[in-house]
């Protein structure tokens, strides 16, 4: 989810004093707040080194009454805590009713830094992730909060930040060479990190994604959160009798994590380009279907995308060299009584390949956090656990050796209400278009939060989105191709080792 | 949990016919409620080969209407099955709103038999199980109701069942070679049980172990387990409004799994034989305690049991040869106002041995399980979550390393009657009884229901409860340090393989 994310969100200097005193005075109040009604915060920081983790604690503290809370940073294990379970440090300073503690790294580190650097074994890691969970889980069961923060900068940035840090002698001890090592391996520590986001991103501790690099925003992202999240927490107390819910914290708008301000939908393919192209990856995926056959791998591709995109087009020109044998297209169309009398997924289920074979779903469970999500045909309850629910069926998928590919076509509204126009111009393609595509087309901000949403929350290591620019439908259909034809080159080249 | 449960449990022929026949009758009409409200309905049967599967699905099938049920026996996977995950079959199969789906052996193949065969390799076990529990939460947040049988006879039924199904022509061929090799290996599958119920047990799909030695108490057992849970699943959703309460259902009491009936008080040790014992075994304990500070393995013993059970009197023998550098006794008070401001776990945490030392508790966390809960001193909702929460914490104890001993002193209500007197009637003994012992008595009918629920579901193959016979002070004494002793044994010596 990481890498996808857009990093170039700002905050103006004058915008920030104004948003961060209006905020800082609700922090102060809502300390109060939790001391009165007794409620032990935790807040985590971890992220990518020189990130700026001891800044914006320092930031989001001095709004608090210094009295009320401790800051606990999680350096490498001492010989006393070497010799105890991992988690007996944390468990022994865990904030008392009405406290807040601050951790700067925490028990992440067993998964993050003291996994890179081999301090904790491979085969300790389920077992890590497994006491993680239950950690968490039974400190919220037992009302405490929890707010993990996860800041975020690139490998450019962080270069450029160790390189100032050196350059003057009060701060260049803050620059080990664990830290260039972890920088030049970036994209391994990466991927490090994606896990641990997917694997410990729950109801009752969700992460929040800082985007770090301007670090106005970032503080605001994070002072916002925290006061968003305690006051959905005292709300959710006041009411007496009410059950806990165990909701994700209502963040504000301004400070979503997105993916689509990112793309870049210039880019645009000749027509002799697309036609070498074309022909070249088709005659590929010829071979490579007939090879996946042979050893038996079965591969799911989800296609998804607005209105007009180009899906049905996409899916044709990646089938037309297929054997008709080796795969299926499966529309996806409102839910029959019997689809609708079973848990949403099962439909899907009966159409899962078998090994060797592919599963094409134009359009996908994805509906559930989309158009459900949207017109309301599910419960918000339920289309927040859905995000959990598809990622845990796509990991079982992935587990028993199967590829999974997931397709964002995206053009912008422009493109869009062009197409319309021309389709219900054009006698061949009228069908094509009907009032619902246009009642939609009204929803389109909508629609944009929670397929950025579930962009974030769904890319996963094991089955990631990729984003196909699809305003030119030659550089669209070409990308599809070859982000298929990649895939399967990688799965079939893990299979022979 | 399984090997000490008592499997003696029966019910006559007579009480059985009208009992059946009364719980017949409700499961009809709940039937048709379930249809009524749309809730889809999986009833699971596991367990022991020949301890009745077959039998006990048909005898409870009859009560019910067969167009709104399907059974669905689980055998080895297919050549289609095989070639996709494993769930993906039981995925397919899973009860429309308002249907029953019975399943003989289900997807938890994949984790016994077919683990025990080896056709799961062990680097796939921790997916499947992590696979399991996200289907089966999945389902149960959908709506679903799952309930789930263990079928348990001991060794020799086993195999006397299976020579008489041997002996027939009729019945031969249902022995197959397996089946013999499994009760050849009864113990080592019965781990795989063991651990089985341990990871799956959970508060939207728990188990319910059937002591299935005589077929009239195990078919009222299951019957009336589904007509308790279902009639506990339509009064939740009968509230409208009301937030799902992921309850352990209520079980009537006659039917709960027990421990304590089973336990042989008569047990004693004449003098002269303590005495001997009690040399020898200190001695060791002295060697071994030295040997455990070598070799850097923590160690906690718990100690808990009735009122005057000699919990004192076995720690003063236990310790009296050990290095007093090396351990340390917490006695468990009621819970000082920091204390109580933390989770219940905090103080027990700040007490943990580092590694090479021993820690002893005087009475320990289970307090949340008896007598907080007895006393109302913490919610329904918060002991019940409970037994899971101290399974974590020893789970994460012994992935450190850790040995996690529990011991349960048990004397019986007479025996404790005249240890009072005997304390009010010695002046240097009646400091240690208060008015509080006799209050605690008097519920001692409630004590003994939650002491068996708790030696049930928190007795774990990581941590298992070793019960402890003492109405004969010597006796206990002298188990208490064999058993201590054994287990150091066993983890030096599995230390230094």
């Amino acid at each position: 989810m990481l890498e996808k994310i857009d990093l170039k969100k700002k905050c103006s200097g004058k915008d920030y004093k104004e948003k961060l005193e209006a905020e800082a005075e609700r922090l102060s109040l809502l300390q109060r707040k939790c001391k009165e009604a007794g409620i032990p915060v935790i807040i985590v920081f971890e992220g990518f080194g020189a990130a700026g983790k001891g800044t914006q604690i320092n930031r989001l503290i001095q709004a608090m009454d210094p009295r009320g809370f401790s800051v606990y940073t999680s350096n490498r294990e001492t010989e006393e805590e070497r010799m105890r379970p991992f988690l007996w440090r944390y468990w022994t300073k865990i904030p008392a009713k009405g406290r807040f503690t601050v951790f700067d790294r925490s028990w992440y580190r067993r998964v993050l830094v003291d996994r890179f650097d081999k301090i904790t074994k491979k085969e300790e890691l389920p077992n890590a992730f497994h006491d993680i969970l239950s950690f968490e889980r039974q400190l919220a069961d037992d009302g405490t909060v929890i707010i993990k923060f996860f800041l975020y900068i690139s490998k450019e940035e962080q270069k450029k930040r160790f390189k100032n840090l050196e350059e003057s002698k009060e701060t260049a001890w803050k620059v080990t060479e664990a830290d260039w090592k972890r920088n030049k391996e970036y994209d391994e520590y990466l991927k490090i990190n994606e896990e641990m986001l997917e694997k410990t991103d729950t109801d009752y501790a969700p992460w929040v994604i800082v985007e770090a690099m301007d670090k106005n925003y970032a503080a605001l992202k994070i002072i916002s959160s925290v006061t968003a999240r305690l006051e959905q927490e005292l709300a959710k107390r006041a009411v007496p009798g009410e059950k806990k819910q165990n909701e994700k914290p209502v963040m504000k708008e301004d400070y979503k994590s997105g993916v689509l301000s990112g793309v870049d939908l210039t880019k645009t393919l000749s027509n002799k380009d697309y036609k070498k192209k074309l022909d070249e990856l088709q005659k590929k995926m010829e071979i490579l279907h007939s090879e996946l056959y042979r050893l038996r791998i079965p591969v799911v591709i989800c296609f998804e995308g607005w209105d007009a995109a180009g899906k049905g087009g996409a899916i044709k020109r990646l089938t037309s060299h297929m054997d008709p044998r080796g795969y299926q297209v499966n529309p996806t169309a409102s839910p029959n009584d019997t689809e609708k009398a079973h848990h949403y997924l099962w439909r899907f289920w009966n159409n899962m390949p078998k090994a060797g074979h592919i599963a094409i779903f134009d359009r996908t469970w994805y509906g559930r956090v989309m158009v459900e999500r949207i017109e309301g045909f599910c419960s918000e309850e339920e289309w927040k656990r859905a995000y959990q629910e598809i990622n845990e069926m796509e990991e079982h998928l992935t587990n028993s050796g199967c590829v999974v590919l997931k397709l964002w076509l995206h053009i912008d509204k422009d493109e869009q209400e062009r197409r319309f126009k021309e389709r219900m111009e054009n006698p061949a393609k009228q069908w094509k278009i009907t009032d619902e595509d246009w009642r939609n087309r009204e929803k389109w901000d909508e629609y944009e939060k929670a397929v950025d949403e579930m962009l974030v929350r769904t890319s996963t290591t094991y089955a990631p989105w990729e984003i196909v620019e699809a305003n030119s439908k030659y550089y669209a259909r070409v990308k599809v191709l070859e982000t298929v034809v990649e895939a399967m080159e990688k799965a079939i080249d893990a299979s022979k080792r």
